[in-house]
């Protein structure tokens, strides 16, 4: 029997190559058992001219697709799905009944809810994005990364690729780290020292389910990282929610009592206030008298374009009392999802140990293309460039905002990626921000970033990483005119 | 001041191309505050004497570094280092001094030990590697994986390469496992209840925080997957750990307090048991009289080559009773790390939950990669491929150890990558295995997949999947001896 060609047609919104499309629908179609083995297939001028492409087009793809075996040539006589093509299995699904599992009793544990906000996952469609944290396409050096894991990719890398490392790292990638990055942040440590994580996120993760659980207690910033919250919450530890001032995290509040003390020297996260020296020292020896473990997120320290960037903590910490957080994802890319800790060996094994329980290890292939992005040197250069590019959208809205009346809730004297914005104590950002998307404007409301006790709804943030200059002005007067509009 | 030309090097091991590894050489030595902005470099034609390579590779690399504003070129007079190159931080960092945290006291929870047990990271270089689970470099589609993965990274891609998807997944991917992968496992469902895991690993890892905690009894089998075991003793849970025989799990053994079932029906993990249909009703029947949860770890359907597989127990479902765990590692490469959940919808949201807390989601290029794998037909010509070599290295396999007259403890009817073997009572095949190690034989020692209470040491796993059939017949000949000298 032979396939009809009118069983083709080309989706006018498919991505990839034509030829590609043209094998996954045949590929599908076997799949499915729509294409039977012996069936004939057009000829490649038929199907040609019925979707509209070149007759090549479909040839390669037949092509493929006889040496993937879905197809046999029979010289002339053209193409047919080939006698050992895969078959579909002839069993068929059970009707699914009432289900009767009671799941709210079954599920021991809870993990929906929390703080961590929903953002929109369409942003790159709205005309004024002030988004945190995700990648702006005109920043990234595509070019030499798509090299990177193209090489990452070769046959000579075959094993880092595909291993299973169990709970070990990619070697190269860790001695990059070891021997560069950590050098630059001041921080000397050996492979023992350093675990790689699925991002920033994850790196936090582990690190409070190793020290953190009922009877504990842990000391984190206010206004902080939502999910910090939300994964310390879990863990039943008791909490003080420390609010921080123009310089991050006060030491002297720290109560005696604390266990485990979260901090972002470099930029605090959501506020971008940098911690002076004087105070990083007070903090360590705070911590130090009270015998708790510091740690530190050393988020953004990179974006310190104003300014170069202080040394971390972990420098200057000589007890091994600090655990360091890096991450690539915010420089990178955050579907990058890599990051890493950095801490005295008995702590990073049983990291590994804990990591390697829930995940085994990051995969092997990104781990090898970020090291060749590093160690080709496109990745400091990748910096410097995104470092221009903020610091000139910064100046454009450090203008806008101003000549618009509206007020940094505190100023980063190195950088980065956002502004901590205050809008009269009557308005409620997170009611501004919904009304905003009508104009296309995102922001990020300020009051998840606040404890429950302590939440405020007039803050909120205005990232600058993935909006163009250009359109930072018009964005800016939106928000003016959301705020001077909101109902008190 | 001029950069000498015997700074340079090129180390005979390194990995890439000489252009990169120039590159390299010239990044690491600005980073790291070796070459100072406006030194001048070798003129190409030196250094591409002195390392004896062609001089347009050296002029590459210079423009390349040119590019990244590494290096600026003036005219005649050569290249230099940038003066706006990346500038090492000044500072240094503390001397460490003693470390004076008490970390067994710090860290409240401790994931080392276990019954994990640890493979060779350099299997590959043993001759004789019956080991399981990994990646056989002559049976993977590298070209076509490459092409996919080119195909991920490209402009048109960016979003979902680069993007953070907060607690979602690959659209593309989810499609293509609802209306593809699944049905062929006699499965229906909704994108809702399917969720991307790192790993099946990370999705059992997901399902046991779910369900079980202190107080909730889970059955597991014996033998079984360790790490599972250890998942398991890690939430206090009890456990009863059932004895499998050569059709699977018993399920009249299954105690009426048991709350959640683990089981490994396609090929019993590691006896390679396929469980009767028959017994899958009984084993669901079951599990509804008592309400347990079913987890069924779907893992190796793909690998039936001598009978077609049969249909996932979850197929034959119809109260949502059952969570099923899919993986594309075993079936491409472990490195990967991608597999899937697929259950009711409220399990199904309150693990997306769980994953977006510990690492939000699996990174983007690596879902997209597979998903175009997929939709192009190379995994199922894959499949097909490596169940064509598997089923001649498995028949090769059965004949050596019937000539040498070793016993396997059970034959999977369908197929797989590995025979469980039992060797006399009085062997130890602990110790066999690494005295085998000597004479480049790599096996796995069985006794890990017992229960402390169950354990026995004769057992052992032969693994076909990374070892050539030729060296199979040597190989099992070594074991045979092994065996023979093992003192009682």
């Amino acid at each position: 029997m032979a396939i009809s060609v009118e069983t083709f047609f080309l989706n006018p919104d498919a991505q990839g190559t034509l030829q590609a499309q043209i094998q996954e629908m045949i590929a599908a179609g076997i799949l499915s058992g729509r294409f039977r083995a012996e069936e004939k297939l057009p000829s490649s001028r038929k199907l040609a001219a019925h979707l509209g492409v070149s007759r090549i087009t479909v040839t390669l793809a037949y092509t493929e697709l006889v040496a993937n075996d879905y197809l046999t040539a029979r010289g002339r006589s053209g193409f047919f799905v080939s006698g050992t093509a895969p078959v579909p299995p002839s069993f068929s699904p059970t009707e699914k009944g009432q289900e009767t599992v009671d799941w709210a009793g079954t599920i021991t544990r809870q993990f929906t809810g929390g703080d961590t906000p929903r953002k929109p996952k369409d942003w790159r469609s709205y005309r004024y994005p002030f988004i945190y944290g995700q990648a702006d396409a005109t920043l990234f050096d595509h070019a030499n990364w798509r090299l990177c894991a193209l090489r990452a990719l070769g046959q000579k890398d075959f094993a880092a690729m595909t291993g299973d490392y169990f709970d070990q790292d990619d070697p190269l990638l860790i001695e990059y780290i070891a021997r560069h990055t950590l050098p630059r942040r001041g921080i000397i440590a050996r492979p023992e020292e350093i675990l790689i994580t699925l991002g920033a996120q994850n790196a936090l993760w582990i690190v409070v389910q190793l020290l953190l659980q009922q009877g504990r207690k842990a000391a984190i910033e206010d206004p902080s990282y939502y999910t910090l919250r939300d994964q310390l919450g879990h863990t039943g530890c008791a909490l003080d929610v420390i609010g921080v001032d123009s310089d991050g995290l006060p030491p002297e509040q720290i109560a005696a009592d604390t266990d485990v003390i979260f901090t972002t020297p470099s930029h605090q996260s959501p506020t971008t206030a940098t911690m002076p020296m004087a105070r990083r020292k007070a903090l360590l020896s705070r911590a130090k008298e009270i015998d708790a473990i510091v740690v530190e997120d050393d988020y953004e320290f990179e974006m310190s374009f104003r300014a170069p960037p202080s040394p971390a903590l972990k420098s200057i910490d000589s007890d091994g009392r600090v655990i360091y957080l890096g991450s690539f994802s915010k420089s990178l890319f955050p579907g990058l999802r890599l990051g890493y800790l950095v801490g005295s060996e008995p702590f990073i094994r049983q990291a590994r140990a804990l990591r390697a329980n829930v995940l085994r290890h990051p995969p092997g292939h990104i781990q090898r293309t970020v090291a060749y992005f590093l160690s080709l040197g496109h990745y400091d250069a990748q910096i410097r460039r995104m470092a221009r590019v903020l610091q000139e959208r910064r100046a454009v809205l450090e203008e806008a905002i101003s000549s618009h009346g509206l007020i940094p809730a505190n100023r980063s004297l190195y950088g980065g990626s956002s502004l901590w914005m205050q809008a009269p104590a009557h308005v409620d950002m997170g009611r501004a921000a919904e009304d905003l998307r009508a104009n296309s404007v995102i922001i990020e409301p300020g009051a998840p970033f606040f404890s429950t006790e302590t939440r405020r709804h007039n803050f909120y943030r205005l990232g600058y990483s993935s909006i163009a200059s250009e359109r930072i002005p018009q964005g800016v007067a939106h928000v003016a005119e959301a705020i001077r509009n909101a109902r008190p």
